[in-house]
């Protein structure tokens, strides 16, 4: 039986974890994005609406990401007769470093292909994540998508062709994850970075990453710390995120194995080996900030193995 | 019992492995280099013979990376007193890009350290093999010398402080290796790469470490090979090396996983599933290298999980 709608939620994501600058990511369990997708009669995409946004997304069909992509879908699939109206309800902040659009748009899609009873496997609607990536964010990165869509922990093994390759989190493995209310749009985050990079530092970054796979290959946590080291990107991007040092230096001291900035920031994470860790670093981050005026939001989370799921 | 003489034989090694430039290297079964430590009654290091090296190493003892390491070895367990006498039989090329230097430093220091009964661990020999290094080729790289100690491959996962991980191999891998006999200096090819390199190939190059890696622990023949790309290093080297893209031809259509140059070259190398690829391989490349009038030194060999070994 052809459903008549499709309620999902789609994880926010940290991309880079730290030394994987545009290739590594992994899903949270929250917070995350929620679309419903229900028939209508008239062909066509429509959005029906947007709540949590704060009016900051755009509300035409054909910009918004979400139904952007979901068109695209439905003329690959060759069913763009068909009339859907869309609702976008945003859980979890815009311009964070969350993958916000990314969890979003893998809502979405997530949604018309259950909707159009699966004629795509999960895999093949990363494409037109990647999309609606181009469209969000000016660049068709996939260190969000990919994690966002296929849960776990992601490698973009490269980019032409496209090979993502999942990396086994250890069984025992939380974020802790702070959004602190500051301003640092994508956009100028990554245009800050340099095009060139010293050999040096780029050969001490390809030993972390690989590091950080073995470590996560392997269960060794202490790997897993060592490696979480970014001398290449973090050193610009601290720059823009208040406090950052000294929220590290909370995060180590109570324990993280490392601490890094999620995607272009400003919200930050650690990974720890203990959920009760992981709850204790962002309770101190969150009162650290409070303390300096800075509101934030905070997040305890596993690695969300399983990424974007069906509401009943 | 105390030993009189020690007769250790260490393997070469394949630094890089194409995408780890100075992080990933592994041990081969061949080809490699023998030394003999014997006890003799003057106090003292004494370097007794050469052979194999057509007379291309230093005789004094404070300048032979063997006879200098083990030295070192001596005063660090405060035993300058002993008197030894050092014999390095050589039985693979200098300046091959296949860690001759390493392999002889560590059959010396794996002999010493036999020989005055294992005072160090394996991995406590290794900041002497690096000294060693230092003066072999004036530089402290370990991409070598922890592979030619440790057995199998290893990753340098960072020098401050040296941090070398062991990364399992899968159960069938194995090495077709050719040397062609064409004159590329290890300080040349070093010198001619450059500082700086494009932040978007570092990316590219990252993906692909971490993809080898994966491939490795996960037994993924097909990652492993998809990952042993190295868009930094090898586009300057390949240079220096004559028929280098027609010897990477013949191995690819020949079933390899991946083909590269080891270490600064001018050898080559390939990963194949199978050993008799990897014979297939070997053969090729060193007949297509006759028939152009360049001599050629070929192997075929697993990857060594066992590293240096006396001998009977």
């Amino acid at each position: 039986m052809e459903k008549n709608q499709v309620h999902v939620f789609a994880p926010a994501t940290v991309a880079n974890i730290v030394c994987g600058y545009d290739v590594l990511g992994f899903a949270l369990d929250e917070p995350g994005d929620e679309v419903v997708i229900r028939r209508i009669d008239p062909p066509g995409v429509q959005l029906k609406e947007v709540t949590g946004d704060d009016g900051r997304l755009p509300r035409d069909p054909s910009k918004n990401t979400v139904s952007a992509s979901v068109i695209s879908f439905l003329n690959h699939i060759g069913r763009a007769d068909t009339g859907v109206e869309i609702s976008l309800h945003k859980h979890m902040p815009i311009g964070s470093g969350l993958g916000s659009s990314a969890a979003s748009t893998v809502a979405g899609l997530f949604a018309i292909n259950a909707l159009m009873g699966h004629p795509l496997s999960r895999r093949e609607l990363l494409p037109f994540a990647l999309q609606g990536e181009e469209l969000a964010c000016g660049h068709g990165h996939a260190d969000n998508v990919a994690p966002a869509l296929l849960g776990g922990i992601t490698l973009i093994r490269g980019y032409d062709p496209l090979d993502v390759v999942p990396i086994p989190a250890p069984p025992s493995l939380f974020a802790s994850v702070v959004f602190p209310h500051v301003d640092v749009p994508t956009r100028d985050a990554r245009q800050m970075i340099r095009a060139k990079v010293a050999l040096k530092d780029a050969v001490i970054q390809w030993g972390n990453i690989a590091g950080l796979v073995a470590g996560l290959f392997a269960h060794d946590y202490e790997l897993i710390g060592r490696s979480m080291r970014d001398v290449v990107i973090e050193p610009t991007r601290a720059i823009l995120i208040p406090e950052f040092y000294e929220m590290r230096r909370l995060a180590m001291d109570a324990g993280a194995l490392g601490f890094g900035i999620s995607g272009s920031g400003p919200s930050v994470f650690a990974f720890t080996q203990h959920r009760d860790t992981a709850t204790r670093i962002t309770k101190t981050i969150q009162e650290y900030l409070t303390e300096r005026g800075i509101e934030s939001n905070g997040y305890v989370s596993g690695v969300n193995a399983e990424g974007p799921r069906e509401l009943a």
